[in-house]
């Protein structure tokens, strides 16, 4: 693993997971999103993760207009490396998902290692009533959702991601995603030095649980010796343990909205922003570490620069 | 982990994965399938694994008459557990996989515990040409294939597995898998104790490596205590070493010719019984234990007993 | 292991790694160290651990009076569990090491696991000069000590804790210390459910990262199955990071100036309750875990109570 | 980890833990020792490690006359590396252990990482009656030793091996020694690349398991990166099941009557030989890897070769 003594905090700030009834403070129309992102950059965060959602409903989509305006807004609040999804929903067709790459070339885009059941349909029992119809028919429809990305799919999307220099960051959820990541990079597919997120904790891929996240780097260290660098998500109430567990171990951290809704037990986070000052406080309170600027990012990432993006 | 002093050891005579131009002895017809099955518990393995091929091309199918042709010839001619896959192909929907269970009502079959990705693809450039045209095809349409097991498809599945008595082997190609067997047992469509079977090496899924099935093992103990027993199967070269280590640890082993064509390095087996026998021998000279008989087995792993089979 | 909601801090107030030069902040006299102690349950360490020094130099010393006057001291001002060390110093001999239970009759004393080196001497080069002449000389003399806690020095000590109804608690410094542990339950000389304190980061010991703690717990859950609970110390700056993924994984942590002396990077902790606050804090914070009370931890941990001891 | 294709196996014929009483397999004399490290070699041991005994009564001795005596005539008889022990007994010093060293000047000596517990004394209820009278009493004497080998002893020890260009082999028996190992390295106490052996299973080291011989190897590849080679002794029983994972791992593997005096479950080894045979078939069975000559031995570990030696 590439270590370095500043760690990246990338905020996630609205997702495809959660719905506009599981938290009043889930950004919702690109103005929202915008502005949670450059309030986040402004709290530490180096990196901010973007999906966009339909501004009546709140539901995702993938809407090109909606992440131009995403991005376009926080380029000019803040200096963080806009980093747009290509997962989008797990209900959306990978054809679909990669068109924000050629729309607004970014820096980076989050780039999903393989294909995994994805089932949000165990929260709908956890709420009364939904404040829109969509909400329980769209959780409760990945009973039978697979997260399709296949390896013809990666061969389709990584030269996108090349031909317009945009890094991919590897979303991993299992053990096996590590050793698809490796097959694509033996092919060419994959530039090193890599950067992965792993994901722990959707119903689905691998449990969030320390023992969990060390091996997914020990496995990690063997397949790729010094040629990677790390992010954690720990999903719900595991974004702090495991975003802790991250960078005590020389790592990186995601938090935000989309992975998790709650600044403690009982007590739902009203702003990404307070979910980035936690992480940022507690990077230095527990691991002894600085975090990242923007600048620093783009350079131990190997970033080509907010300059050279369409946006 | 449940202990027990005896191994299974398991057979997996023909399967899905490897095609006729691998091995001129991976057995096609139904006839072939059960002599090897029969040869292969004559050598030590309790428990037969079972597909079957169209008996012209050798291809892959579900072919309700030829399981019941393989199971009642393997029930003549030994006393070995018949478990058909439920598997079939990664290619075949989940619906038309199952009918094998309530068609032959067998002591148990495999279930498989979630979706990934099952790459078979790189296998066609080792071979200068195939003896069938459906071979390349099969084997490069898997570049874009995902083996489906949604969530919806195991509440469909299990109860059919249930209603016949059938107990399901459980399936794992990777950590995430556990943690789905973990919901369902905690929604009480599997029962405990379970009977888990690692799948390590397939490309899409968990790597081979005694790292990884140290970890696999760890993290079933985590989530079943003592409920659980297991076996493993390592993909191709790694049938031997993993199949050691887990009857080292007190595990049970699959091997045949589904999941490997080589008694050694660059020496075909001629036969499943050949790798059972290897098996069998290292299983007494690494680990010390014996294998268990048929009968013991179906005591291990509780069975309801042939005589109340379907064949 | 044994889960609790709760989470039990300790609180190691002065120890006999560190020597009055390296912080202004040690307690050295029987005064000080009870007014560092009641502190530190002030601020939510339900146990502490204590040692005693001489008074005039701060040297590490086994002498009863002073572990009395302590140990009275500390009940006069809290209700916290006092528990005193078996270790000592390093240099000292085991027979000298238990006398202070018999005199003291303590709810809980800890009992150090086997043998190992244990160097403080590369400390000598961390600062200029000394204030007094045994602190070098104590500290270079480790080069040549092997901290001796032999099998027949642990079956001598092991009935004097049973006698007066005091709990070990086991003190692991490596992997093989669990085995031995295993051989003292298995032997009758140590009770279940055991408490075990991991050391990690001792020149001598397991190294301090959370690869090792994962493995220790791992192991213990092999050997001890649901009939022990853990705490975890991680020496100098791993104290943190290596408390908070304790306790993040269900177990306890200990701090304090024993076993850290920096509350954040460049920051030497001005007390053993600041260290404790942080702790309580993060407990909180990472793991939404409440700290328990003494009286939960008398019932956690199964002690006797503190009208049943001499002091 | 620095990976070969072939593997080195080590015999070490007679020890200094097993005493005549438990097999009468057990070489004692000097000549005894000799032939059976030339049959070992024959049998494809590349490597022989040795301990001598006295003559009369079997007791372990540190006779540099029989040292030399056994160097000798194995140097005669076959090619393999002589590499004496430097650990002798438990119950010897480190300055009377080390005397072999400059005595014989070999290509490589054994060296202990650190001081543990080394309990012998549960072996004597396993026998009704000893041949010796110092057998009963040797063994239980380890009740209250430690095996010592504190930094300083070290820092003696190693400048000797390097005066005389003798590789040490790191004997480690728990994590801690592989820390210990990386101080020393980064003292310039010894050199890299080092060749690691893991012992597991002393009582009073870390236990032999799968879990705990991959918990090794990934703490040593945190540690060293490609600067180290290693090779494992698993005790007693565990001596195949843990050398088959060691070769299998790309390690190499160490088997003899020091270690393991049984062939199988309930049968003893009559001959070293015959275990490094078994050995010897089980690396090409079960891993697929053949068995290095000693001129490949001494490429793979950097030895400065058998002419080079005082013997």
């Amino acid at each position: 693993m590439r270590e370095f003594d500043k760690t990246v905090v990338s905020c996630a700030v609205t997702g495809a997971i959660h719905t506009p009834t599981m938290s009043p403070h889930l950004p919702i129309t690109a103005e929202e999103i915008a502005a949670e992102a450059v309030a986040a950059a402004e709290a530490g965060a180096s990196i901010v993760h973007v999906h966009v959602r339909d501004e009546a409903t709140g539901e995702p989509v993938t809407d090109l207009d909606l992440f131009r305006e995403v991005a376009e807004t926080v380029a000019e609040g803040c200096d963080a490396i806009v980093q747009p999804t290509t997962g989008g929903a797990p209900t959306m067709p990978p054809e679909e998902r990669i068109q924000v790459v050629p729309e607004l070339e970014p820096e980076m885009a989050s780039c999903n290692m393989g294909s995994i059941n994805f089932g949000l349909y165990q929260l709908v029992e956890k709420y009364d009533e939904f404040e829109y119809d969509w909400e329980p028919e769209y959780l409760d429809g990945t009973r039978d959702l697979i997260f399709q990305n296949t390896f013809a799919d990666l061969e389709t999307i990584l030269p996108i991601f090349d031909e317009h220099d945009t890094k991919p960051e590897l979303e991993v959820y299992d053990v096996g995603h590590l050793y698809n990541a490796k097959h694509l990079v033996d092919r060419g597919l994959v530039q090193t030095p890599i950067h992965i997120q792993f994901v722990l904790g959707i119903h689905g891929g691998i449990g969030a649980s320390a023992k969990n996240l060390n091996h997914l780097v020990d496995v990690a260290e063997d397949l790729f010796g010094d040629d990677f660098t790390f992010s954690v998500i720990g999903a719900g109430r595991h974004e702090f343990p495991l975003g802790t567990q991250a960078v005590s171990m020389g790592g990186h951290a995601r938090v935000g909205l989309e992975d998790n809704l709650y600044l403690e037990r009982g007590r739902l986070a009203e702003s990404n922003a307070e979910l980035v000052e936690k992480m940022v406080r507690l990077t230095r309170e527990v691991a002894g570490r600085e975090v990242a600027t923007p600048v620093e990012t783009r350079e131990l990432l190997g970033l080509k620069g907010k300059s050279s993006t369409a946006f």
